[in-house]
């Protein structure tokens, strides 16, 4: 039985399409632990009551420091006391790191935790790292999350010997901005890890690598960019099949191939990414996160669990990654 | 009559694509003149002869300065000298910009020139700048693309008062990296800015803003990025489609709409991106341009000769630009 804490109130359409997606995901092997006030309507889950809220729009740190017994604070405390094996939170971003942070501390030897999106690339899926947690980083940092995201490929997703690369601007390796140029000698004379070099964000959602490596913003820009685009694809197809009465027609008949598509593609079929680095379970849902979005969130912290994500990245991230590590405090 | 200088030697199909583009936009008022070697077949177009080549993987500076007669190079002169009113070139785009800055020069006060991108977004197109000239860049420079972007839409794409956003990874202000914060403050207190905040990447193609103002790295992860995701959804599409006899017969009914969809969505529909911030008009076509974005990209660079881009540049760009960009010699 898998227990997984999770923030009744983060996200914008929270608590009410928290706790449905809490009860979607609930099974005899997993069960949801909602953190959230008293009189929550729970659909029958295990409520743990707690009396803060943390907004979306709060400073995080800040709001963290005073509201240790916000919904999202106490979900990830429990992670630490050891009460649930995960946390998912589709509240305050800024926040759930902090508190994560603070709850879970970090992993030996890694400075900066990372959010690992799994994209749905063909022909097989592939890790956006980091794709968030980190607006700004060092060129060191990025070594960490190429060895974060290369464990976690290779353990969680199956994949042997993972290939690695850079998002830069060019292949090149000369192409790119200071911190790129920078991590590309870093990556490039690593040891342990499979780089093959930069790739262009054209290739992402080609395969272009098992681990996908950038900094924070890039990621986040580059992840939220891969869904508008999708969406705004679909959306357009959608009217110019509806322009005419020819393509409506057809239109009625490729409607379950554009469904498949959309689904496979829909960020909501992920429902969350996990950040890793920590000693702990933590998975980042959406703020505008459905039902359905969060209750795969829920699956995908679950199956983290099962897969000792946590365990194995503290068993194999290399001693030398330990070692960069410890010449570099973190800030 | 618009004389339009073509590096012929620019690119991944050139000469070939590329003197057939040239035809291509050939009319009684455009005339494209061709840069390359002796005894190019030239489909009766005038050719400037050069005897020098500038490869894609050269290093930019070094290149440019040690082949003064490369036809990238004498394409840029030509303008610079009058005898061309615009140039285009598919080849090293590094190079260009270097070429572009010794040949043609920069506009008074502008420290950094930047690609500005018009992205077929919803409902009207919008400019992305800078997508790709800066790959590192300060906030004072987001500051100069912000008002070098504004009136651009607003003389060339006829759009009164352009309201302008910045690229980062939340609305909120207090959202971003070290150089959209700072950023954020120099734009939000610039006069004659109709500057609207921040925008996410998600929405680009919904017309998040007339202007998106970004550092060439991030602008040029975008525009590829958006590229990648619409030929992979739309590819994506077709096989869904073809992997059934039902939704075969319907896809031979949306066909027309697919087909209508991608070409507004094709970046060759555009062809190229102009270089802003110059004494002359220049325009950054496709490394991979195949014959028809050749031809865009020439023709984009007419409209901007009939538009006078540079001479309402050079008129309009504020004293205060000018005054920002005193204190600042670039570098």
């Amino acid at each position: 039985m898998i227990r997984v804490a999770v923030d009744a109130l983060g996200g914008d359409s929270a608590p009410e399409e928290v706790v449905a997606g809490a009860a979607e995901a609930a099974s005899p092997e997993l069960q949801p632990i909602l953190f959230g006030p008293a009189g929550l309507e729970t659909h029958g889950l295990e409520l743990v009551e707690t009396t803060q809220e943390i907004a979306m729009d709060e400073k995080p740190a800040e709001a963290v420091r005073a509201k240790p017994d916000s919904s999202l604070v106490a979900a990830c405390r429990a992670v630490g006391s050891g009460e649930a094996d995960a946390v998912v939170s589709a509240g305050n971003t800024g926040a759930m790191l902090a508190a994560c942070f603070l709850e879970l501390r970090r992993l030996q030897g890694v400075s900066r935790p990372a959010i690992a999106l799994v994209i749905p690339s063909e022909p097989r899926p592939s890790v956006l790292i980091d794709s968030g947690a980190n607006a700004d980083a060092r060129p060191e940092h990025l070594l960490q999350f190429a060895h974060m995201g290369s464990v976690f490929s290779e353990e969680v997703l199956g994949v042997p010997d993972p290939q690695v690369r850079l998002l830069s601007i060019g292949e090149e390796p000369e192409k790119g901005n200071q911190l790129t140029l920078e991590a590309h000698e870093l990556l490039a004379g690593a040891e342990g890890l499979n780089f093959a070099g930069n790739t262009e964000s054209r290739d992402l959602l080609r395969g272009a690598a098992d681990v996908v490596v950038c900094d924070g913003f890039t990621g986040n820009v580059a992840l939220k960019l891969m869904e508008g685009t999708i969406k705004a694809v679909l959306d357009a197809l959608r009217e110019e099949i509806t322009s005419s009465r020819r393509s409506r027609v057809g239109g009625l008949l490729v409607r379950p191939a554009a469904r498949a598509l959309r689904k496979r593609l829909d960020p909501e079929t992920y429902g969350g990414a996990y950040l890793l680095g920590l000693r702990g379970l933590a998975v980042i849902a959406h703020g505008n996160s459905s039902r359905r979005a969060i209750a795969n969130a829920i699956r995908l912290a679950a199956r983290g669990v099962e897969h000792d994500v946590v365990g194995r990245l503290a068993q194999r991230l290399p001693e030398r990654v330990l070692a960069s590590a410890r010449s570099d405090p973190g800030k």
